[in-house]
């Protein structure tokens, strides 16, 4: 089974290079699952229902979010109505949605969990405890489970990957918006990146413009920041090929596309 | 002219890793100078004199530190009796060692810059201002001038080589130990990397044992990390080309090497 | 020379409160300089000019503010035409304002300065490097020197508090909305508190409605805080005695008034 | 039932003072219950097994714990085999020792729970999910519960003290090493206190030395803090008077002792 990821989706350009983009990614790699973090397509922070949707129709099978899942007001009321949008599992259990969802794949079930990391971050439940508890549910109905980790910090990225080593087909991380360049298979056969990256604008910072950004690091004052809405775009990406007898991944890969590395045969 | 950057060496594994590799990499590279960031070579954390001189003697031209810089005692006192040891330029004024120092190169000169951020990590003097005063000195003496930003939020690394897109050559991020994929000449001239990664064990967790750092995250109890002192390793490096006319960044270009990828031609 | 210091007015009800009690403690307590933080004052974040105004008009001969000074869009523009609204002395260079003013008391000059602690708050310039760069300039012009220290953490006001001891004749913190009970005077003569406490709605939380703040604690979701704006009150405040020879402080007594404190004849 | 409750104890100056002044605290105020803080008895940081029963013998009834509880590396092994030794009922499931005990009083049953908060502090589990869920066992016992919240921010304590208002006799704060005024009885009954302050050296940060201190402020360099052991010395308590049949507090009233408050009669 193969899995394509696709990193934080930023702003209205981030959604139209996913459209862009997507008919390629799956007709060159044929993945049988696809899962788009959408935390930032509204605006840069959190998620609408239409722009959900847009999601889906333009090639998700999932999406997930990160610690901007409900700064839109509305996600708080739709949230509950959807099937394959999720939100990390360790939000508080007062907290509407769902933290994981099933994928039927030609008949085999795979387990899509968000998860999000508290070093640098909210507040919230132990991710270490969670995926314990989730897994135990989980494994009652297939073996095949991918997370998205959101967080910030790469030694909590990287210990949560070992604690469940052998136990789920990939941990890939998200919310820095920048790739990093350490995919790997563990030792028990977990595939892990610390960051897939973002889609979005290529100039700017992390898909905002660039001067609220430093004016915010130069004066410490209220800055508002937007993501920057034209001009060359980049993707960040990854796929996994999956054993669905085992759980365990056979083969991690990186995508990347931008200007500087525009999308080729793969 | 052609800098070579290796990140973090974490222990003595990562000092064995550097010896080894160095004389590959300088015949396959021939890089004119050669820069190394130290901060987690004594037993993880911080560096000695006699392992600073054991990174000149492995290649090193220049070590840069980070925010372990002072964590053996012994720094302190050694510091300000070398040359080509330097330390966050914004640490605060009493603190001892320089923030920069001047490389000879061919009858050209160029400037080597440490500094760090302050997003979830110390603080310490403003990176921003910093750089201004420095590049007012440097500027009178060369015109080119690398700097190893050490820090964590890719946010603040990247509104830094905005800030300082077209005034310094390469602006190289340290301290996550993880490698990023965003390799890039910015608009400017600037060459850019979040972070270049580490020199250290392939297994464990930023190079240290994992069962520590999983203890820590799993109890919140104290728990003392050490650096996993044999096994496979990686190591982490990028080299930049400059015009030695301009200033400016010509090509920059990851290397990764581990178990994963072994050491080729490049 | 005694100085009244009032703490964080928290909205509209802080300001009515201001007013309710001003006179009353003027007149028992004769205060030559009456200074009172404003930093909550404009909706529970940040001031207005309008504000400024009713807060001098109230009997505030100094406003000093803190983390929340320009949360208000227009406190950029008119901060630089008032001459007793002074904001942290160590934000970044850029930001208007200043961070100290003078004030004339029967022909005595009290320095009134404003600075804000970095410990779990913003990433802004040392203030203990700054008070001084800013004590040399005010020795110039008097030996009185009152300062309002806004920071959460109870180590860094006490360090600051040491680090000035006997140079200046009160460090007063703000900034936690409740006052602490270690008025003293340290051994070099600077009168210290670490925090003076607010005034605000004696109800709620810090000065805001509990709901969306409990809200926050137990969902992680956004939510907006809001003042209350009536109902029973509460005022935080201290006075200092100075002698002004010397510039050491003679006396400090905590001002708690709310309905379980009735003010009383002091 | 008369609590009275004694904050931090720092070093063997702190176990000097509280037993120099048990005593007379007991004589004169008569508490039938008497709670002490011991996480920084030993050296400043943690407890050791010989320390917690000189607290004991000191004339404490249960000794809480916070941040610092396992420091020591001893108190792994010696917690669980203690009655009277609690140590933040939120840490992780894994880490040994209990969260609350009983008292009997007479007959009655007293909870003891100690809490930590997050906000500033380490990431453990959730302390509002976690009191329902204590609260749901205890009141199985008994209506009588005493709170030590182990917290840094104001907010986080008073968001407490309202979640729980009326559900327990008292929520008293620990941690900050410096007493607040703001003791009250909320609405529903539940006495407060942001913090009760601390049991050791009158002079120094928070009882420690302050020269490391303000070297570790002033130069950002590794710094060993070491509790101040001779001098004067300070006591912060405060005692609370529940009424035994409603669970709820009838009285708070703070007691500080320091050289400009010497112990008088109450
Ligand atoms: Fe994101
Ligand atoms: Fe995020
Ligand atoms: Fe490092
Ligand atoms: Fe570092
Ligand atoms: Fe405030
Ligand atoms: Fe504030
Ligand atoms: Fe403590
Ligand atoms: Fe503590």
């Amino acid at each position: 089974m193969r899995i394509l990821f696709v990193g934080d989706v930023v702003g209205q350009l981030g959604l139209t290079l996913v459209q862009k983009y997507m008919p390629a990614l799956k007709h060159q790699l044929k993945p049988q699952v696809t899962i788009i973090n959408g935390e930032n397509i509204a605006d840069g922070k959190g998620i609408t229902e239409r722009l959900y949707k847009a999601l889906l129709l333009a090639g998700a099978d999932v999406v997930t979010l990160g610690n901007h899942a409900f700064r839109k007001r509305e996600t708080v009321d739709f949230i509950g109505g959807t099937s394959k949008l999720i939100r990390p599992a360790n939000f508080p259990p007062q907290v509407p949605g769902a933290g994981y969802t099933m994928i039927n794949v030609n008949g085999v079930k795979l387990a899509v969990v968000n998860l999000q990391g508290r070093v640098f971050l909210d507040n919230i439940d132990d991710p270490f405890q969670k995926i314990d508890i989730l897994l135990t549910k989980i494994k009652t109905e297939t073996d095949l489970c991918f997370v998205d980790f959101h967080g910030e910090a790469t030694s909590e990225k990287l210990a949560f990957a070992h604690y469940v080593d052998g136990r789920v087909a990939a941990v890939i991380g998200t919310h820095t918006h920048v790739q990093t360049n350490d995919a790997r298979i563990l030792a028990k056969g977990t595939a892990y990146l610390s960051d897939v990256g973002m889609v979005g604008s290529y100039n700017g910072i992390l898909g905002v413009k660039p001067e609220p950004v430093l004016h915010s690091f130069l004066t410490n004052l209220p800055s508002r920041f937007e993501p920057i809405e034209s001009g060359p775009g980049q993707l960040g990406a990854c796929y996994i090929d999956l054993d669905a007898t085992s759980g365990k991944a056979k083969k991690i890969q990186l995508i990347r596309i931008d200007p500087d590395h525009p999308l080729m045969e793969m």
